[in-house]
């Protein structure tokens, strides 16, 4: 039997029967050895399938060098506020996973590119994964964000984990009324230390577009491709992530990107940047219940009457916007049980539909089961929101309005989250 | 004022300030006048906007002749079992909207191209929106499908609303053991009397594979691009409907399309197609209770107890399956009451992670919060089955099998729900 009396994030090279690999040493559990692969994936191997072991090289800790930053007075200044994710997180080698570790001046020191294309400050807001995020760290981020307009900075980076990276920057798009300067999210996939880490570029494509563009709103900033070459600037409420892993994995939905910003800094529009009048002015999140019910077959009605003591509710339904409501041959009369739930809810509070789909239009004129929705009050008919956007948009009119106005704003255009240029695209 | 005295369905044209429209006259209501343009859409027009409104045809039902199929013994046999939805639908003068309302010898009557190619019988088994559709109706279509097989049939076409389409796909593809001809879902995103249909391009396309091919499975038989030239043959269990409206709606999820059929017949595979041994065998649906619960901030912990009298749940997590279950520097700790929930429900039903992101792979090695969940015994690693396909498998593993070796055949690939040509592509 093998030894393996290594440290984790010792390089070593190991040989099975079949090959040779060499890659990081991770905690093993009992019969299982792990070796984190140069690519970055986490390699199980049976012990007893393990012929010999190398060390090639013990792990040693970098420390940071503190650096202090000078400033050219001729480049636009730029802060950036660090929330955690992805983007500011290396391998624990304690764990083999992924931990949020930099500190902002760790940041700083990994892209040097971005001090000539920028002055930068920085500083840490939040140090956790973003799906832990939630309505009080939007609106902490949102007064940091006038903290840094106040201090005459050009533009704010803010870095952020990508799982929910859609909904923050809703969030921020809503509260920021009167947004002057370009609020820029920028996550990803990869974690900085990684060779195929999408980091870089995502940080410097935001650098390069608020240095050179007039954008006054809050937008996302991510690889447009698989390739290492440019990013899209993505529309703060029409944008989502669509895939667990690629770095392009976030697309503009129902919309255009706002524009393709490269290396260079090179950027081509596809979106006319509005520019805005009046004083900046932050209406917050509060602690309202607003739950999502995504629609599925044997939907029982009590998944509907759960929500009565929410504030807002969120449908996300099938097709054109469609809910299992309407009696069936079949014996169950359940359906019918969720349209007289849909119907007391709906009299009570704001129910929202969004569609599964994800692309395309809500539509509850086409089919007798959109009408009849539509009848008893179910709310968002003609909309193109994405479910996640609908989700913090309601929340925000909650916090920030009387409810029965709720009922009429929410299909109100208040920060570009509706697309109003086709009217009906049924035929699209 | 003018006066409106028309009948629905009657061809007219109305004159406005601005414009003059044709359409057809649509029930109105109170002081709008709607008309139903000939792209489908219908307009809202205030009475009082109108300046001359004239009549240019009386609307006529069209009485469907009984044909009789004449039977080529060249041709394969298909049986088309109807359930309706917008491919068995048009539209409703009564109200405006659409209304499922062909029967079988109306269909086989628009539709003559499909004679050449295969010799048609055909039945209704249901007629519904495919919202509305349930556990007790899968097992109803399967027990049809299984009556065409022992009557000889080559094939079966199952015409669907495409709401749930691929819920139903999946379903029918678990149910379904060892069958060994082709059963292809058609649905249709625009109803068979608009210009615009493409319910006779899908239902010829689904014929021609089925004469052409060897392929022993459920499929879905949908518009490859928005042209009316081809359809894809997509997976039963990794599809999606992508779009409210368009007719290329249906997309293939992190796999590739079977195959790719054209008008005429020709067929290119991008999958090879594999052939089945054993006796066709039903595993049906029971009346389990699953839930899908999607991941959002400010999640509260009761949503997730809500189903601790279910039989199962889904989890539709963000990214790689994440949920909100940390500890923030926020003052709330209801994400720790998220985690502590989701433990207790974890230990006691299946509990299901997949993704919102749609494309890609779960992978909770990754991160902490994944680990978290891992330890927890949140199932799904490594998969890369879609929010919808995962419901329907976990509803039919409980409907099928002891409650504990659900928890294992979660994971086991059964009908091609998980693809594993790609271990693990978190750098892909």
């Amino acid at each position: 039997m093998v030894k393996f009396n290594f440290n984790p994030g010792d390089k070593i090279e190991i040989t099975t029967k079949k090959e040779a690999l060499s890659g990081l040493f991770m905690p093993s559990k009992e019969n299982t050895f792990i070796l984190k692969l140069d690519n970055g994936y986490n390699l199980g191997i049976d012990k007893k399938n393990i012929k010999k072991v190398k060390l090639l090289s013990k792990y040693k800790e970098k420390k940071p060098k503190s650096s202090k930053v000078k400033q050219n007075s001729k480049l636009p200044t730029i802060t950036i506020l660090h929330t955690g994710g992805t983007i500011a997180s290396k391998v624990d080698y304690e764990t083999g996973g992924v931990i949020a570790r930099f500190s902002p001046e760790e940041l700083l020191e990994m892209f040097p590119e971005l001090k000539k294309i920028v002055n930068l400050k920085s500083r840490l807001v939040s140090n956790m994964w973003s799906e832990d995020l939630n309505f009080q760290h939007y609106n902490l981020l949102a007064k940091e964000v006038e903290k840094e307009v106040k201090a005459g900075a050009d533009g704010v980076i803010i870095t952020h984990g990508t799982d929910t990276l859609h909904y923050t920057s809703s969030a921020l798009a809503f509260i920021l009324e009167n947004l002057k300067i370009p609020v820029i999210l920028v996550g990803s996939q990869r974690s900085s230390d990684r060779g195929s880490s999408d980091a870089a570029l995502n940080l410097i494509c935001a650098c390069n577009f608020i240095a050179n563009s007039k954008f006054q709103d809050v937008a996302i900033c991510m690889h447009s491709s698989m390739e290492d070459e440019s990013c899209y600037i993505l529309p703060a409420t029409k944008s989502r992530k669509l895939h667990s892993s690629r770095r392009d994995a976030f697309k503009a939905i129902n919309t255009d990107p706002i524009a393709l910003v490269d290396k260079q800094g090179k950027i081509e529009y596809s979106q006319k940047v509005k520019q805005k009048k009046g004083k900046l002015n932050l209406r917050l999140f509060k602690e309202v219940k607003v739950g999502i019910l995504k629609a599925h077959p044997n939907m029982l009605s009590k998944e509907v009457s759960f929500y009565k003591d929410y504030d807002g509710l969120i449908l996300e339904g099938t097709g054109l916007g469609h809910f299992p409501i309407n009696k069936t041959d079949s014996s169950t009369t359940e359906n019918e049980k969720v349209f007289t739930e849909l119907k007391k809810l709906s009299k009570k509070i704001p129910v929202v539909m969004t569609s599964q789909c994800i692309f395309g239009r809500i539509n509850m004129n086409v089919y007798t089961t959109g009408r009849k929705l539509q009848e008893i009050g179910v709310l968002g008919n003609g909309l193109d929101m994405t479910t996640e956007t609908a989700f913090i948009k309601l929340a925000w009119l909650l916090s920030n309005f009387k409810k029965q106005d709720v009922f009429e704003l929410i299909s109100e255009n208040i920060s570009n989250e509706i697309n109003e240029r086709i009217k009906d695209d049924f035929l699209e």
